[in-house]
């Protein structure tokens, strides 16, 4: 029988997604899964692509069917069970083959485990998919790291299974050890900031302007057409137009307002500050999704102290709408920016050498976050692949002194009337911020002096390192 | 001779002092340096307190000195430096000796130090000081983290050299291994906070209302007299009024706007994502000094931008005076009441039982973030020590209640203006969204499920967890 490019252990969503689109693709593949009915289940799942399935109950049988040096994909639970699966995967692997762990591990959890296998004759990729279930079946947006050895053995198979934008395939190789994880962390951490910016708006259309599910989901419908054009915000029209079975209302209107979240979010937060890069949308968001998860606590506080009265509606109702379409894509900027920067610094502290225009390039189809946003990113990367930062490249520059304007009033239009924004408050504050030549950390260099002795430099480079109250106490 | 009470290792600025500190209150120190000339000059200096220090040239020597069990501050540079000094010492002593690390270290560092010696017959203790270089010679806040017999053993010198508030000595156990060093880190994260929304409302006085530093630090001064009377308001007012001897100009024009961090901020930061604590304004602190470093990109996007044209100035100048003091006094609530919701989270985590009151009450005096308001937070979590949040006690709910609205004008005016308040806006999207019964999440849930089949409650409790979408792509 003629043997698999590829294996993949962890028949559950995204593994059984994930399998059916490299058969699909034309790549021969061996399947694995820990409870071997559901491999029989898979393959009856799997209709005129079975032939290109070979479906294995035992570990010997699985490392057999495929062509050496052997890819293995493992796409199971992120955590110790990636440890467990490669500790019982190891003896029966021999010299070159890979390890592939798809799923969503923390990027140090990656080195860890590339470091640990340096040592032995097989060798480590962690692989970052994004594009939920849906991406895994058809197309995802994939984030390698690994030695570029490794990546050449799996580039064809995964170069075919990966989405499209323009027929240029969304995958990439990224860096060695946790290069893929990494990205795809700020990926994430990217797309949490998107979200909480729409849900932010959603809101100030819901309760500032007391528009229903459907309304809102039109303006949606409507700025997807226009320069915000991207998946999540297709999705959002779709979720609010939709009804639920259960009571004909609108769905969004009866699901507890109490998001999850699954680490990511949190992880980028975490290695923004351990870079000391800002990152205060990705912040925002998750401390959004922290307090609506106090739900009981909210409602509580809102008895105590009940809801700030609304300030004047805007005069010009489709105005402000289309202030907040502007005030969003300001916002959106701020927040790949961001991410980008982040990216950036990590690049450097992790000997990486990121390619922005890459990644960019590699999330505009596929993931969750695509759009035609990232294609502008992506010629703003290429033209300037060092600039400092993405929001002073030409074609950014334009956009945000062209809506900067709007979400200074959507800002402050929220602000008095009690409508929480901290997603795009945190922007305008980002953007003000780093527009002004003179801030105002003088003072605290003062304060820190004052108290700390910590000294400061002078603006005219005079060697005078402390102020007149040295030793004042 | 008589044997020291105590023994001290590190004779830089806050070495030099504490030992000076628990001489002048009449206990008996043994003080030892690696440089041994420095251990002379210390002597020198000492003055009228040198009968009360012994100073040894020899680990050997300064062990002996010591009435055993024998407690050993080490307050030396936190990081590797402590574990060299840690293993020299650990030889000398015996059974039931107290290693005591009185640095900024990382808890978790402390947690380690703590279990690694756990094998030993000695004993470690991880504590916080704070109050600077007047602080540890005059009177510090001190945290104290290890095992409750340590702490009965060194409770009568640190209650003899701590600050005093009411007489009441601020010193307390917290609780065991890194408790000390957890509760000092979030003092030092608040006090990031605390000092960026003081330098906010100073830039918005500065460039809104085009003040000298002098006129600003009038007002300062004025509102130390008020609600905000603080040890930071307090020197706020001296650094923005001292004169620079070397050009005459006001100190705080002539140093560069650039702020330095230690690393307690950022481990605030970290701690809270990884406790899943909204600290926003910590995180916006942290945000602004990183951004504050970017001097050159900040000249370089102010050239590319300019700023943005001001908000017609407000019409009461007086009255928005008032309205900076209420929205300092609104975020500064904010910024509290996530400090302590942040340890009250790590106080479950990792089994401290820290108490909330008396946290309060040590941080009273002696600390740099030390006023009249953690007295009104001690009575508030005295009355009611386990109330959900700061912000729905009834002495802090009528202070929001009183002063929300101000600090709603304030954040719109900046907006409108260009000023940068990250922390100011921060506080009130926290206030905000804490306030609000029904919140947007419920569309990030839906989105969520949308894209990766995630599920969500729903308000009626039905068992239906996906929307129509399921299935749709």
């Amino acid at each position: 029988m003629q043997q698999a490019e590829i294996g993949l252990i962890g028949l559950g969503v995204m593994g059984s997604n994930l399998a059916l689109n490299i058969a699909e693709k034309g790549n021969r593949i061996a399947v694995f899964n820990r409870t071997p009915s559901r491999t029989d289940e898979f393959l009856g799942e799997a209709g005129g692509l079975a032939g290109q399935i070979i479906g294995c109950h035992t570990i010997e049988e699985f490392v057999a069917a495929i062509r050496p040096p052997r890819p293995i994909i493992i796409m199971i639970k992120a955590g110790e069970a990636v440890d467990q699966q490669m500790a019982a995967l190891l003896p029966h692997l021999a010299k070159n083959d890979i390890m592939i762990d798809a799923g969503n591990a923390n990027f140090r959890d990656t080195v860890a485990r590339f470091e640990r296998l340096a040592g032995t004759d097989v060798t480590f990729i962690g692989m970052g998919v994004s594009g939920g279930e849906e991406g895994a079946r058809h197309g995802p947006s994939i984030m390698v790291g690994g030695t570029e050895e490794s990546w050449k053995r799996v580039e064809p198979v995964l170069t075919s299974i990966a989405a499209k934008f323009n027929d240029e395939p969304c995958v990439a190789w990224l860096g060695t050890d946790g290069a893929g994880h990494f990205v795809k962390t700020i990926h994430n951490g990217i797309e949490y900031a998107d979200m909480q910016m729409i849900a932010e708006v959603y809101g100030i259309l819901r309760d500032g302007l007391n528009m229903s599910a459907t309304e809102i989901g039109e303006i949606f419908g409507q700025w997807n057409k226009g320069r915000l054009n991207s998946y999540l915000i297709e999705i959002t029209e779709k979720v609010l137009k939709a009804t639920d079975p259960e009571t004909g209302r609108p769905m969004v209107d009866v699901i507890v307002d109490a998001a999850g979240q699954k680490g990511t979010g949190k992880w980028s937060a975490i290695e923004a500050q351990n870079l000391a890069v800002a990152a205060s949308g990705i912040e925002a968001a998750v401390s959004g999704r922290v307090l609506s998860s106090l739900r009981e606590e909210r409602i509580a506080a809102e008895k105590l102290f009940g809801l700030p009265a609304l300030a004047e509606a805007p005069k010009d109702k489709a105005a402000f709408i289309a202030d907040l379409e502007n005030a969003l894509l300001a916002a959106k900027i701020a927040a790949y920016a961001q991410g980008f920067a982040v990216m950036s610094s990590a690049s450097e502290e992790f000997n990486w050498s990121l390619p922005m225009p890459t990644i960019a390039k590699i999330w505009r189809a596929g993931c969750i976050i695509r759009s035609q946003f990232l294609d502008e990113i992506t010629s703003a990367f290429t033209r300037d692949p060092d600039v400092a930062n993405l929001v002073v490249t030409p074609a950014f520059a334009a956009m945000v002194k062209e809506t900067d304007a709007a979400l200074r009033r959507v800002v402050a239009h929220a602000a008095l009337s009690g409508l929480p924004v901290p997603a795009l408050s945190s922007a305008l504050s980002y953007f003000d911020t780093y527009r002004r030549g003179r801030g105002t950390a003088n003072l605290i260099q003062a304060q820190r002096d004052f108290f700390g002795a910590h000294g400061f430099d002078r603006l005219d480079g005079k060697d005078v390192h402390h102020g007149p109250w040295a030793g004042q106490f």
